[in-house]
């Protein structure tokens, strides 16, 4: 079927407006690596997908979810070793004190019970986030998006901290995270004026959607105290930032603090819906005795067998290391190329995390969506698919299965620079 | 590694008050059709699962998944055929106009979408659901069991429709369903003086949790009339109901009216996290205009597979006749042990969900929830595993995987015989 005739087909079964990526869609058939395929056969190399970390169809992880799923899938209200074995495996990844878990499905599922979690255990309403994150589509996790613009809401954001369009100009860095330190504290007080006790605050470490900008130095460590200092818990959303991304572990060891409570998502399951909530065992008490917390299809048989094997894969194949140089090689071959590409005004980010900040004036900072869509399309009708994201939607987000290697960085790098060429003919 | 070990580890790691069931509680290792096996190799009939409808394990299904984990699995921004024939199939099997479809991973994801639809669609914000139902566990749609005491509560509750312990003694049936009728306007004008515009109403077609009571005759047919003339839209939630867990496909077809919107998931992917809603397409084209919602792990080629797999197996093996013929054999078998079982006041349900209220004393009704536990754990130390549910916790709740035969049930009834000879001679 071509792909006007899909494209009719989607609208019909799945209504307009099911998102999509690309002016022109592709319809991928196949996947290997950090490799996808589509109907013709083309290849393109994957530098998207975070949620198969270790790369499509892993072998190990697709043996793994045949094994249990031929033995045993069913729901977590009897005894089951394999999800014991797989929590203690996880909370063993993460700093003391956080070592007992709560499974959910989604990201979204997660960040439903930190909310809950964290309410639950301060007795407070009130949760600070930033003004362009995203953490999920439920009603109350999507609020984190969109905070209300109401007195009485029990979300507040803060403008997110960042060091290259910045708060304030012209300031030193350490004022510059006093600045946005200062927000966190209008914030609790505002909600303390509304007469909402303060639950906590909800952020993802690296600030993944914001556009993962620097981020002015110790503020996670410091904004964490704050919040406590005002009775809150701080909740770190991992769901982009863990399973060793950034070429850490975790997003909260690259920013030096430790949360109260974390969430982890996507690519724990390298794609099996699996998702979980990590914190110290009290505030997990608290919240299963306040809530009865019970999710059909969480902390299944299944479940722990491919969350596992993905975890031996991370681990045998050192997919952090991996992360950690081919991550830093890229960002240093890009570097070379900034000269020559006037709109790369900023090459961001940890691991295999990169943000690339695209603008039509570098002086001015102008951000440019437009023309960063247009290299995420020129680079898909290469092989090569990247995507945009951001406050502003202007920045190259390059996130590839964590099996990426120098050898693919090389192949994008010219591609990039090919497009550069053409853009620069056009020009 | 024996209970009392794994049960401690459980707490250390899961927290405590992670649900569990039975005194106490199996250790389930493995699954065949209607069969879970302990870690010494005890077979259980399992009279509990839905989930798992066309059996544990089935190869079918196994290979299905397998398969498409091994080629493809990928977020829903690319073009799939896959997703797109199962949606078709889906769709096929529902009533006209409902055509389109939104994924989910869970029944709450799915109950949250349907909560957002109606509410984007009617631009209303209020609705009804009844006093003892449950349809997940987010904040928002978690209201929906525990709806706020409050005026300003954009959630208001009904008491469930049922002829058991209805509104009135000495009514007729057609003045039972008036009365309930009554508290549908009355919570709509209680919305109406809070000055909250009605979005809808949204109940489980077969009042599954409620404790499946016969409801009185055409309450919801005449429910969602009511709603419509108010402006407002009637959900349907067949995450229990749906995938011929009642002989019929869908809940809303025993009780003979068409909803708006309806929630689908636990049968959905036999144990895959796979739900959905589906309504008909304005309602979710303007959803997704108004939301652009997107959900990582849905909509996603293995649900696709693992959906239709199911759906093959179903026609295939007729597990639609197959609970419909059991379902009635079974009771009509509990029905001759009734005048022997004093507690056992009445046998409710369609297809292979059954219910059986439990009491301590029949002319007082005086629900028995004790009574009701000790058959279910004694019934599970003779290798069958039930539930005890319902508003008041004593309703003996009876649904096995839908591959479920007359020579299980004659086991069951052999085993339920026993107990009642056990319970008799200890009285």
């Amino acid at each position: 079927m071509n792909t006007t005739d899909l494209l009719a087909r989607r609208e019909q079964l799945l209504g307009v407006g099911a998102p999509l990526f690309y002016q022109e869609p592709v319809n991928i058939v196949r996947g290997e690596g950090v490799w996808l395929f589509d109907a013709d056969d083309r290849g393109y190399v994957d530098m998207y997908n975070n949620v198969p970390c270790v790369g499509h169809c892993h072998p190990h992880v697709v043996e793994a979810m045949h094994q249990q799923a031929r033995t045993l899938n069913v729901h977590s209200r009897y005894l089951h070793e394999g999800i014991l074995d797989y929590a203690e495996r996880l909370a063993g990844l993460h700093a003391d004190p956080l070592k007992s878990i709560v499974f959910t499905c989604t990201g979204t599922e997660a960040n439903e019970v930190a909310m809950l979690m964290a309410r639950v255990s301060t007795g407070g309403r009130g949760i600070i986030c930033t003004d362009a994150g995203y953490h999920g589509n439920s009603t109350e996790v999507s609020k984190l998006s969109r905070p209300p613009q109401d007195i009485n809401a029990e979300i507040r954001a803060i403008p997110y901290p960042q060091r290259y369009r910045p708060l304030q100009d012209g300031v030193s860095e350490s004022e510059l995270t006093e600045l946005y330190l200062a927000e966190v504290r209008t914030a609790i007080d505002a909600f303390q004026v509304s007469g909402i006790p303060l639950a906590g605050m909800l952020v993802c470490p690296i600030l993944a959607n914001e556009g993962l900008p620097d981020i002015p130095d110790s503020f996670m460590a410091r904004a964490s105290e704050i919040i406590h200092d005002a009775g809150g818990l701080f909740i770190a959303d991992e769901v982009q930032a863990g399973f060793c991304r950034t070429g850490e572990w975790w997003g909260y060891e690259v920013n030096d603090f430790v949360p109260d409570i974390v969430t982890m998502g996507k690519p724990m399951g390298n794609g099996l819906p699996l998702a979980g909530v990590i914190a110290r065992k009290e505030l997990v008490d608290n919240f299963r005795q306040h809530r009865r917390y019970f999710n059909t299809f969480a902390s299944s048989p299944l479940q722990a067998a491919v969350g596992m094997a993905v975890l031996d894969v991370i681990e045998t194949e050192n997919l952090r290391q991996n992360a950690s140089h081919v991550g830093d090689y890229l960002r240093s071959e890009l570097t070379k190329l900034q000269d020559r590409c006037e709109p790369l005004a900023e090459i961001r980010g940890q691991g295999l995390f990169i943000g690339l900040e695209w603008v039509s004036d570098r002086h001015l900072k102008t951000p440019d969506r437009d023309g960063a869509v247009v290299y995420v399309n020129r680079l898909k009708d290469k092989g090569f698919l990247i995507g945009n994201a951001g406050a502003l939607g202007n920045v190259l987000k390059i996130r590839p299965p964590l099996v990426f290697t120098r050898e693919h960085a090389d192949l994008f790098l010219t591609a990039f620079e090919e497009t550069m060429g053409e853009i620069d003919a056009k020009a």
